[in-house]
């Protein structure tokens, strides 16, 4: 219960996985490995933050809606593998941010992503990644991250 | 021959894999993984739709399209496995769509790639998606989509 | 030794491996899976090529600017794995190029980086691909790739 006992000291409830509203489903384990469908700053029904980031939200906004992604993700590994801990590593993380154009800080607000993985996981919680300024996302989302976990068996 | 027959009850011939042109392949291989090469909405050697989503293209235009990525990914499965049936499942589809600007429903975009995955394979057929609006793709494509999948031994 | 005498005979001394500057890291290894991080056109501590393809680079140093991004990989590699010859197969390449709008050459852009892979390992560093024009990239970097290999025991 280790992971638990970190996000209850970060203060964290972590949000309802959203049903899919389409044929896309939230997780797809794959021998080792578990898929995690993009996340947003949603939380429950409410999106958090929406716009683009310098234009309508702030890089501290920005950061702190990436932080909401993974808490996303993380009711995502929660649903799928009824507890947190049997996450061996967190693996590769791709952060898609809606960027005003000339914005080039992307991986500071990707950051906000990064970093609650690794305040949950410790060390187990450091990833490859890769932080990129995209045009749009659905519904002006400010951004969405991807990410990939090796799971214990 | 589940998914051979379902394609035919789509009346959908699927078309030839286009041979790379650079230092890049259609397939790999790679342990229980089949990983696809990006996918775009030709038919052979012909652009099904070409132009970005809300400008000059419908919204109907582009999930046409959309679906077409999927014909391509299924092609190069059967060229890969010689064999449809053998895929166990869908893992993983990343749309990006080539969106005029204040476009945001990149979603039912990638919803015509999705759809015939699991029109095809079913339950199997569903993935773990991201959709994204992307600046430029080559040749004014609509759309490209990413898949990796599982396969039976 | 064969991928480190073909880096030789091209004349190629690789880079320095970034220290990673947040909370991610430059490789992870996962079962017979390599993930590298986002790799850019960078030499130790300077950047090759900044600008936006089309705008402020030519195809030319776009497509030079895209070879840096595997030397960095190839430098991770090296680091995670001991021995280049370890690789047993380039799995997927995802090339982001920032593109001035109306660019539409993003392969060519990021054939640099294909074919280096192709240069260092022969057939077994050809992969699937795509090739994708974004708004922006921090630093205003004119192309990043994300690398997945499969490794030997």
């Amino acid at each position: 219960m280790e992971a638990e006992r970190r996000l209850e000291a970060l203060g964290i409830v972590l949000p309802r996985v959203a049903a899919p509203i389409a044929n896309y489903v939230q997780w797809v384990q794959a021998g080792q490995f578990l898929y995690l469908a993009g996340a947003v700053p949603r939380y429950n029904d409410e999106f958090k933050f929406l716009g683009k980031v310098d234009g309508e939200l702030s890089l501290e906004e920005a950061y702190q809606a990436a932080r909401y992604c993974t808490m996303n993700h993380l009711a995502m590994v929660k649903q799928a593998l009824g507890d947190l801990d049997r996450v061996e590593r967190v693996v590769q993380l791709i952060g898609y941010v809606s960027s005003s154009p000339g914005f080039r800080q992307q991986p500071k607000v990707v950051d906000g992503a990064s970093d609650l993985w690794v305040e949950v996981y410790g060390e187990r919680g450091r990833h490859v990644r890769a932080a990129l300024g995209i045009a749009e996302i659905a519904r002006n989302i400010p951004v969405e991250t991807i990410v990939t976990l090796l799971i214990r068996p």
